[in-house]
């Protein structure tokens, strides 16, 4: 089971793409992480479809796992081919983006929905560029005071 | 299996108290159902609390359930002491909070939330008792034209 893991983990290469389940805040009750992760790669679900026997996956772990594993349900075996998917109802996808993360930002304790979160983690972005650029502003002011004026020769 | 499932619906008898899974709205993922459901009697959970092995179940299920089979985890079977009970996060009953139930009032198509439920459903009773009244006062008025003049006698 766990050589199937692994696997499974190499056939989706998704680790540097998806969030993992550990960006969830706080003691979240272990049926609800299930059920709010990929089915195929344990990551939180990114652009979920669901199957005909009602799992989630990302798009593209079901895609991938359908066409190098089978067309099957990765969870339950049922038989499920890429035209059997379907996305989520709008209901399970409003609570699935407003699921809370924590952001990676040390400092900043927000509870990030997950909905918001690229959103969120862009600002920080901006942010740091900004005061890079600020510190590089102040950095030449003073660079400039102490700047020698014999140019040489 | 089956008559275990039996014999705890029996230990619990919640069965007119708790909201069934067919309350939710649409077609919700299955783990999603899941995550929503108490361990024990498979309603909607009902003053959820949460055990150190993270699974959840009713206030009262899991209470008569440690009293009645043990003092051990309906789901996996881990210790489970009343002492270990705690509440899940906030985060968390937000969560289950809002989950959208469909109302059981014919002709009502909006979807309630589950922390609403109970308020949603009396404002119907209200609503149904004005009509009531309405309804014999409109009777009351027609009853009086048609009421014989001569008293008898
Ligand atoms: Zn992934
Ligand atoms: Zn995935
Ligand atoms: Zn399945
Ligand atoms: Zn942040
Ligand atoms: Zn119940
Ligand atoms: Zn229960
Ligand atoms: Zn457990
Ligand atoms: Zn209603």
């Amino acid at each position: 089971n766990l050589q199937k893991a692994l696997w499974v983990r190499n056939v989706t290469r998704c680790k540097n793409v998806h969030l993992g389940a550990d960006r969830l805040r706080e003691d979240f009750p272990i049926d609800f992480v299930r059920a709010v992760t990929c089915q195929v790669c344990d990551h939180l679900l990114a652009e979920p479809l669901q199957s005909p026997c009602k799992h989630l996956f990302c798009r593209t772990c079901i895609q991938q796992y359908s066409r190098a594993v089978g067309q099957h349900c990765p969870a339950c075996g049922l038989p499920c081919s890429p035209f059997d998917l379907v996305s989520p109802t709008k209901a399970f996808l409003g609570i699935l983006n407003s699921v809370p993360l924590c952001c990676p930002k040390e400092g900043c304790g927000d509870p990030v929905p997950l909905g918001s979160f690229g959103t969120h983690c862009s600002s920080h972005q901006e942010e740091k560029e900004e005061e890079d650029q600020a510190r590089k502003r102040q950095w030449q002011a003073y660079s400039n005071g102490y700047m020698p004026i014999n140019k040489g020769g």
